[in-house]
């Protein structure tokens, strides 16, 4: 069976600091994961490893069958789609640009249309914003959009390249109840129709919809625990990932969660 | 008793828009509200107008006592403390300030400290670092802080005033969850100890802790319902609310909530 991501004894070390610990994880064909941890866990590091922007310490990882060292980053990179809350003040570039040219341009993965566009792949960018239901965003500018519909046209730029690999690293910051929903609906499409594995980083376990197959928890560059989500969205492994009395119930194929602390002790 | 806040009739038009409609609202003294609405139902609306930087297009509002039209706003404005996620990044201007020196700039509602600074002032701040748990981070500039610690130091900057009216637009913003509840547990210590009225503006029922005793509905610039939280805070109201099929329950003295659509079929 086909490796997605495997990582052996991978550590990463920014001064003194180790920012990832002896990590060995594997994602194989068909599992869709998500990554849950406090700020500073390493959720980010893990990220950059992954798209080859952070080269590890120590240990070895291959994404997509391709071990790093002997292969070209760019090329892979190209099979990788990445969408990441925390580039929002860099999309700001993005402003007058329309919603289907933002589309169009994950084809070459550039901001802006520098290179020849063709019928396919205006008709395959317009298949894609139906598919994102944001087909009524045509001829809009970027700056004109809510939060949630820019998250959509950025969703839409990354499935452009076709990607084996989707990342999506908090996605739904920033957005209201309805629009998270809206997000989490469509990235259930996106795992069952677009043939592609996605990894999904978040702090909210709520946002963990039934698709989502496995989940890595994170606790200071360490792995608290990897595998199938019923096995690892416990109350002990969860509390202890996020050092909070967590409990959790599932309700609609989703897991949601409760704080049973008395918050005044809270430190 | 003394109202904190009335609003009669009150509208605001921008354009043709109507972003408030005929809100009716009052806030007691001892009533500690939480605003809750999906984006673009007025929350923000509602909080510029309290504050004094937006005029109502119709109706008439009091803070404090004081009818607006026939009130001082610059000296209103500093029995009132405001926090706000939306501001960061404004407060970017305070990178190399001081955690202290942050706090202590409340008193004079200033950024710096252009005024003189009294042995009192500095001993407030002390007393208040200590309170909010954050003395460990004076000496060290805002810019090395971490996103919940800045979050206090501006907390401790808007108490410094010792406003009467203690306004929170979404503080939990970009937190994680160990972070949050940081942030909730020291709100319930100002409103148990500070003596003064918290006005919290959240997307996230989840926040509603215990010593918050009244919740106010806002969808699409109108009041859904507002009142005492165990009759607000209702599956239907709430689903209503959020146009999404949320089902609360109680734990904890917290309300928690799932969602119960099928969320393919959201939109």
């Amino acid at each position: 069976m086909k490796q997605i991501i495997s990582m052996k004894s991978v550590s990463l070390l920014r001064g003194n600091r180790e920012i990832l610990q002896d990590i060995n994880w594997e994602v194989r064909e068909k599992e869709q994961w998500v990554i849950l941890g406090l700020n500073g866990s390493g959720k980010t590091s893990i990220l950059n490893i992954v798209t080859g922007y952070q080269y590890p310490t120590k240990g070895e990882v291959s994404v997509l069958g391709q071990k790093f060292g002997q292969t070209n980053l760019p090329e892979l990179r190209k099979q990788i789609g990445f969408v990441s809350s925390s580039l929002d003040g860099f999309y700001q570039t993005l402003r007058s640009e329309t919603a289907e040219d933002i589309v169009i341009s994950g084809k070459f993965a550039s901001i802006g249309l520098y290179e020849n566009v063709t019928y396919e792949d205006r008709e395959q960018a317009e298949q894609l914003m139906t598919f994102l239901r944001i087909d009524h965003l045509k001829g809009k500018t970027y700056d004109t959009l809510s939060q949630g519909e820019r998250r959509k046209v950025l969703i839409g730029r990354a499935l452009m390249a076709k990607p084996e690999l989707l990342i999506l690293d908090e996605p739904s910051i920033g957005l209201d109840l309805l629009a998270r929903e809206d997000i989490l609906s469509l990235m259930k499409e996106i795992i069952i129709h677009q043939r592609c594995h996605v990894l999904y980083v978040t702090h909210y376990i709520e946002e963990i919809i039934e698709e989502m197959t496995h989940v890595l928890l994170l606790k200071e560059g360490q792995i608290v625990a990897a595998g199938r989500k019923e096995a690892v969205l416990t109350d002990e492994l969860l509390s202890e990932t996020f050092q909070l009395p967590i409990k959790v119930h599932w309700e609609n194929n989703r897991p949601w969660v409760s704080i049973h602390k008395n918050i005044s002790s809270t430190k």
